[in-house]
């Protein structure tokens, strides 16, 4: 990126560093830097805070590598959830989507990534012997594995099923299929084909 | 907005501020709090400092309202651009815009605004005044306005020049017309429409 001329030295900062953030492009960057110009000074200060704030209060709980504020997260504390079923996601972010639909009642447990044998990412790079040691401290009788269904995904899942088999606890996987409403035409032929394979008897 | 269940509260704050942002949708704003995670400790407190900075040291200059970081902006203290000719922009990103093409040698005058009637903005809202008692100084022979050619643009435009006829200094305004390199069939009946009432004698 070239250096643009006529900027003040700090917005220019400002610029670069909202630039160099995911999906945000020069000109974005440059309408968030003339939004915090025109913001009023306390919430400038209440953004930057918040920024430093996240950056020394968050951490990953130790048990289930969730974001938390304190050592366990409050899903993990939650003497109201089922200690008895493990539901496996990718990143911190896929729980919240799960807890969303609402249905859910069990623990978490927070790879903090997927199997990417072309990228080098390996079982020990992901939380995964972290899982399989929570599995054979008893409590758990079913993991649920809800990592996404695209390559990587299903590497993953694969992985783990074929090592949690071996510890005699249940092993299920987030549905595949048709979403609901939606007319079938819009299906992808993969996503159809699954639907068609997996169907459920009534 | 409803409250999103699960995120350690400075999480939320954080994407909260995100998504007061132009542009920025609750998704984007979760994208950029993450990346705001995992960024270095080094780069969060960059980006922290630059929005506290930008905030205390960013000023309108005082004589043509462009971005500064002291009391006059550079263009205005540059000896090598003439004084007497003035463009008049609605904000002061398009003085960048404008530097960007390379062939204007004159200063500035940021209004910070355009007329719009509907939304009660009327001259004493933008820096119109200003523009006066600079033209009035008596340097400048001619005016060249750049608001753009939408409909508040086009108001100022026709405001500015009426009273600046009064002062005997030529208005001019930026053309219109079909994009350099641009197909017809692509261009705006508007715009086209423009292009031919103005043509130029070759």
């Amino acid at each position: 990126m070239s250096r643009q001329a006529g900027y003040p030295d700090c917005m220019q900062e400002m610029i670069e560093a909202f630039a160099k953030m995911p999906g945000v492009g020069i000109r974005t960057a440059e309408r968030l830097a003339f939004y915090v110009l025109g913001t009023s000074n306390e919430q400038a200060k209440r953004l930057s805070e918040a920024i430093q704030k996240i950056k020394s209060t968050i951490r990953y709980c130790k048990q289930c590598f969730n974001l938390s504020e304190r050592e366990l997260c409050p899903i993990c504390v939650d003497p109201a959830r089922s200690e008895s079923v493990l539901c496996v996601v990718e990143e911190p972010k896929d729980i919240i989507t799960i807890e969303k639909a609402g249905v859910y009642k069990g623990k978490y447990h927070v790879l903090l990534g997927n199997l990417s044998p072309l990228d080098g990412i390996g079982p020990e790079d992901i939380r995964a012997a972290e899982l399989f040691s929570r599995v054979r401290s008893g409590k758990i009788s079913e993991v649920f594995i809800a990592t996404t269904s695209d390559t990587e995904g299903e590497a993953t899942a694969i992985y783990l099923r074929t090592q949690l088999k071996q510890m005699s606890v249940q092993v299920s996987r987030l549905a595949s299929g048709v979403p609901l409403g939606s007319d079938l035409e819009f299906a992808d032929k993969a996503t159809l084909a699954q639907a068609i394979e997996h169907r459920r008897v009534l």
